[in-house]
């Protein structure tokens, strides 16, 4: 039966949340993906994040610490934009509040880079480029990702997730590094570092053979989906997954996709237990993120 | 400057909305939507409420309801399926947890009605049916779509925002009361009842003529949006509009246009403060709600 | 089996939409949308063209002319909008080309409204209320929608769609008249007319008792959508639906419903036809248009 | 001023596409990208063309291989996935119109699986492994991704793209090579062959240094789309750049993100022409390329 939504002043996100999984359309879904989170973490299974889109400059790099001080992930999948922005606010650049009908040819002379409404500067890239080439040119060798980014994150403040990712040994794997900022520094910088996807495919690979029961929180869509799923073409299959997304089925692409659509490609489980929420990930992570935080300390897991 | 978003255990959908404003995208949208409301309050707007899409199968009609004992909004525009399935839901039917895959020729055997992952049972409709053919035939002459609805609401419990909006002297627009089961029982049973469209038009121009600071909460578009912000053609202009949609301005019409583009029009005054979000409304709506019971008990506006 | 389309050098559209539908996605929902559509033309399918958005501000009146010229369609619903922009181009005023970035308070100092990137001056407005006004002051009584628009249609050149209506005697449901440019012009003009929906409930439904196989071409969501379903609840339901939408399903609204969802309620029959194609109208209504024309000439139905 | 579509029988696509131009919302947008195209093809522009979404199963590689065999495009950038396909395609396995509401478990055990509406067996994913273990054996050492194509191409049959970039010298780069399933035969079967990425990186950018007019066709997002922008970073900006998507700029990742955002990054020329559709590639690029067919031989550049 669908119980209406019944709110009292003061409501707490997490009592929220209880309440949309009650209701229907998106609100049903977030309340869905709540409840199987917490089944993940109840059952110890071992959790991927794959997270695309541009959510630091957005702000949600504390989320992203969260998840990772709280052991609500164990692997994370991103691209190497976020990895980017990250260290910029890391070394105590801002990302602005900007306007997403701005003049860009004005900003540009600005030397103001526009993420829809979000601004950043040159000078942060600049700021970036100093901080990474150094470590860059101290590396010698084949790399994984995970590895060069652990390198970066063994030299930021605790303030940043990839610090903590880096003291916990969570690897950050970074598949599409040399597509971003931080790919052309290394480039420019790392002369004798030599990035081997060959050493993300065979980590991420092992990775999927564990015992453990198999989850993921798929944020957006685009390589860190695709490589977090894929990986376990080789492996079992997830027995869970969570995924936030804006794109939708009916346009064909992997990013859209359903994940019953996985369960033909044995990506996941038979009757795994999986839930698609269609929101803009701002609104949705830190909410899921909320409920998590209440929950795994009342019940204790 | 971006802020991060800082999640502490336990807390609120207030705080977190006031978060949601220092970020970007939808986030910040949303946060921009309890802002704007909170002005209107303050300044003691007369504010529209306009909504479409199956929001009372979802669970949403408390949340409305808190609108409207709250003082949150002034008058109403909806669509004949969100009464129809208000009366319902006032008289005891359920609506139930579907699935939006189901095999949709078996419901109907099953003399089950499907709303994406809502179920209604026919039994509902007959019961509706029941309900306001008497209403119906007991009404004589030319009538508005609101004094229609006010008819109905106040044979209803106070479980209802209909019998409240009854109460409270609120109109509910419902001008396309006729494209809707509703309709369709007004057709059959209300012989002597004329539902007259220039009512509608007459009392919604008036109100457009107030002296107070004018506003608008705009949840999806179809005639529920239009026919807000048409009144406004013969107007002075909304000073504050806040939009829910899932629609897109690229696509050209009027659902999912931009409010900037209701400014040409003159429909929002030249200076008038608006936001869109886009978001499902079964998410963003109780949050803003929930955001508005905790501001302005808080700020006693 | 998926085959390859093969374009030859001045492929008409004809040719490439039956490549269309031996791919994929949306082309293959187009390709699948003609033979649907031919297979109704062929059974002389009593078809509804239900036809929301700014269709008439985009340039498509020609093509909706057609539809009626070439007896593609039995009877259409359509916004107030359309009919109004349809009489404003009929009366020879223009729709320009904008700029969907435009200063709107600019544009609306110059009397410039804007639809997305369509501009349209107040003078056609004002060319069409003097227009109608005449028409609507000499109707006198209840009239339906389809009456009053058939009203207008006589008095406009035959290069609009409203004056074959008008000569064909189809129908064109205007249920939502009164929300638009249109109706407050009846609003302010027609004294003596009273816009009756009860009368074009009825004749809906009576369209839908029809011995004939029954079809429907949805353009769009809204009001136009669900008067062609609804009426089907008292019929005995579509045997073909095609829908063209930029909608979706996954929030839960009426307007991106599936067309499977709607046998759930009976508006379509257990075993109808359908498809539903994930396109701006604009691109494939003359499309499937010009499909029909080539095909229908030559298969001689 | 808007100009209706007017459509004769056995209209061709070349022809509607220029009346497109002449439209509003994505109609006219997808007539713009015609005439932008042509502009850049006179200007003998060098183009990159970005291709992201399942293409290849969907049934569009003569398309691409027709913009590669008419000089069309100068660069293609896609995913490991459209490389595969391709592959699958030209050994001769077939792709099949599949149904995107399949049960998906049953799929798995028929050892097909689905791609929305398409369904791939895994004996083709065999074949293709069979294939090209022998000749990811016989390579050694560090290469780029379009060199590890070009290897596959020039053993595939002239019906295939990749065959005719091969001989034309054309790079498909494919950064993430490593994410597909190619990827995955690239580390089991060639042990001595390692993906350097950094290639890719420095061929790109100097493709980018280039003297004549630049100019960038960006069919779907990810990385794809990013790595071809991205390159500008250090060019001097395209000059022109066409953009088919189904994503939003309102979710604020790059996929979605306007070529206006672009140009405060530099990565577009200040005075870039560009436009963006919004459409399913499947639909507008068949369309785009049969346009090019005509004009280009029509105007002899």
């Amino acid at each position: 039966m669908i119980r209406k939504i019944s709110i009292e002043k003061g409501v707490s996100v997490a009592e929220l949340l209880d309440q949309f999984a009650e209701t229907a359309f998106n609100a049903r879904r977030l309340g869905e993906a709540g409840r199987i989170y917490t089944q993940m973490l109840k059952e110890n299974a071992f959790i991927f994040f794959s997270l695309a889109g541009a959510m630091m400059p957005a702000g949600m790099g504390n989320v992203v610490r969260g998840f990772v001080e709280n052991d609500f992930v164990d692997a994370i999948v991103t691209t190497g934009a976020n990895v980017t922005h990250e260290i910029a606010d890391a070394l105590g650049y801002s990302h602005f509040k900007g306007d997403e009908n701005a003049d860009d040819v004005e900003l540009s002379k600005r030397n103001v880079n526009r993420i829809y409404d979000v601004y950043i500067e040159n000078e942060a890239f600049e700021g970036v480029e100093s901080f990474v080439s150094k470590i860059f040119q101290e590396l010698e060798g084949r790399y994984s990702s995970f590895e060069i980014v652990w390198s970066v994150g063994r030299n930021l403040p605790k303030t940043s997730f990839l610090r903590i990712c880096y003291e916990k040994k969570i690897p950050v794997f970074c598949p599409t590094l040399h597509d971003s900022i931080l790919g052309l520094h290394l480039y420019i910088h790392g002369k004798k570092l030599v990035y081997d996807p060959r050493k993300d495919v065979e980590e991420i690979v092992n990775l999927c053979f564990q015992d453990e029961k198999m989850g993921a929180l798929i944020v957006g869509g685009g390589v860190p989906k695709n490589f977090v799923l894929q990986a376990m073409l080789l492996g079992k299959g997830f027995d869970y997954a969570i995924q936030i997304t804006t794109d939708s089925p009916h346009w064909g692409g992997l990013s859209g996709a359903t994940l019953d659509e996985a369960k033909s490609w044995c990506k996941l489980t038979q009757d795994a237990r999986s839930v698609t929420v269609y929101c803009d990930a701002t609104i949705a992570l830190p909410i899921l993120y909320a409920y998590l935080l209440d929950r795994s300390q009342q019940e204790n897991f």
